[in-house]
């Protein structure tokens, strides 16, 4: 079973997964392409993925065979598992316990090449529902703190499978940037009474000089402090902390802006390797909190962190957001 | 002059590096191996960089000219530059500072291939004496308040010019990373009077499981909560808050111990790219704290950081820390 560890200085946790056990050796071979014949997301090899949890798709079509458009299943090599407890336990001055928790792949469409930046609306709109109705389900487990919704796209940005798909990560714990990102909005809020991301969304469209895309419900931006060239947040622009909240004229609405956002990306910066996440708040928290606000980050993968940002925490970004999103906006 | 931008939400300052301003086609050319005849670091071509500010050579040679072992010279294209005033502002809802600080550029030798895993002991401790001869200097400016060291070994850990150099920002805020040791390290102090890096030290030693080498003056082991594969700290076995306090006899001593732990990596994992970083206390506080110890973090670049690790401060780490110590300790 996946072990996490605690830095005992920082208090950083770590999953040690060690049924992913690697040696020297395997370090060195490059992950090849996935030939869409062996390809475990394509239509027709379902068997090669463990049985599935949730799948949209045409009626009276059975679970585990073609005729599917989103399909989740559980990762194959979890980083962590759903049965057993946790049993947290001191080792010497060090801290540890199981690592319980759920991780599963969301395969994003029957299509090995499309990503959610050239499938057709409805496809993504049935990826975001997936997003939703896992996160719906899992909240039921009591465990489980948290649950992170991740895109790795490209072999720099992590993705070992080549057909577009997502995945989903639920920690026994509120993970590290959740916190601090709960702790300075709540920091905010008690000082101003406003929700800080819904000032920030006020001040982006008002300035205008680093939004990408404004929609109905939605708001495609550059963030002021971006980490990385071309980071883009979308965010709702009526204050929501839960995301699983979302209406069904907004899923159409995230649709549309998420795969304009991607296409705009891809057109820019010639199909970069990227990641996004959606930062939503942790399962223990009421969905109505007042001064959190679920968002998407989006970081393209043209830069390499180096010691610096390592060691600091800091990041050295050589594309101003405004410039990023003056390109973005124009592509 | 570059920019500093502090995100509201989580407070983490990123560095707007205007001056290497980049468009979308910068991303796209992948950098060249530099040619030792127009290599920037190598002997005879020194005219190449700005003006050096310390080098150690051969007496009756003139700075700026061959005869130098080791030379630390501005970085070009700084990050941070050291004129000027911060002058801190609101922008809106946002913070910004003018990019006041240190960039600099340590080449380890004249040698064009040859890294601390390969030079000769004499050559690895200059270096030593180099990083602890700037931090002295630049403890001086009161406006620095962290002078941090690292190297970027190899073009995935972030390198974009082969010849083997490490390099130093320093800057006008104390890094996040620095900040969140600083307070684990003091927490723990006040609840046992004793500094938990001696404590971790002890238990090391006497655990001897992810000890990689044990040295008269430092160790060289694999932290217990690893983030990457083949991590390894090294660290002073007695307390020492201060690195610039460093002895001739500790200088000689880590020289030995570096060189043979990334000799080790160099040979396991067949010349990784890497960065290593050395966490030392912020400029204003005094040497002789108590609740704060000095070490190096060597961090192999196998595996690529992904869309959970960003979206979370979690890592997951494939090879637990004693199956990366053995590996190097045989190795």
């Amino acid at each position: 079973m996946p072990e996490l560890r605690r830095d005992p200085i920082v208090g950083r946790w770590v999953i040690i997964a060690t049924e992913r056990g690697k040696r020297p050796s395997d370090f060195k071979i490059d992950v090849p392409d996935t030939n869409p014949k062996n390809c475990p997301f394509c239509l027709g090899n379902e068997r090669l993925t463990p049985p599935e949890i949730l799948s949209y798709r045409e009626t009276n079509t059975k679970p585990n065979t073609p005729g599917w458009w989103t399909r989740v299943v559980p990762n194959k090599f979890p980083a962590l598992q759903i049965e057993g407890t946790l049993d947290r336990q001191a080792v010497g001055i060090y801290d540890k316990m199981h690592g319980l928790g759920a991780h599963e792949v969301i395969i994003d469409s029957p299509d090995h090449l499309k990503t959610p930046a050239d499938l057709e609306d409805h496809y993504v709109e049935k990826i975001i529902w997936a997003y939703r109705d896992r996160i719906v389900d899992l909240k039921k487990d009591n465990h489980l703190k948290y649950i992170l919704i991740f895109k790795n796209h490209g072999k720099v940005a992590g993705a070992t499978i080549s057909h577009p798909h997502s995945q989903l990560i639920a920690t026994p714990i509120v993970p590290k940037r959740v916190k601090e990102e709960l702790k300075g909005s709540l920091q905010y809020y008690r000082y101003k009474e406003r929700c800080i991301f819904c000032d920030i969304i006020r001040q982006e469209i008002k300035t205008k000089e680093r939004v990408i895309i404004e929609s109905e419900y939605f708001l495609s931006f550059a963030p002021y402090a971006s980490r990385f060239p071309f980071e883009v947040c979308i965010i709702p622009k009526k204050h929501r902390a839960e995301f699983a909240l979302i209406t069904p004229k907004e899923v159409e609405d995230l649709a549309k802006i998420l795969k304009s956002t991607l296409a705009k990306i891809k057109k820019a910066l010639s199909n970069p390797a990227y990641n996004y996440i959606i930062h939503n708040i942790p399962s223990t928290l009421r969905g109505d909190l007042e001064d959190y606000h679920w968002h998407m980050e989006i970081m393209p993968k043209l830069v390499n962190v180096a010691g610096f940002e390592w060691g600091s925490g800091f990041y050295i970004n050589p594309t101003a957001p405004e410039v990023a999103a003056e390109y973005l906006r124009e592509s």
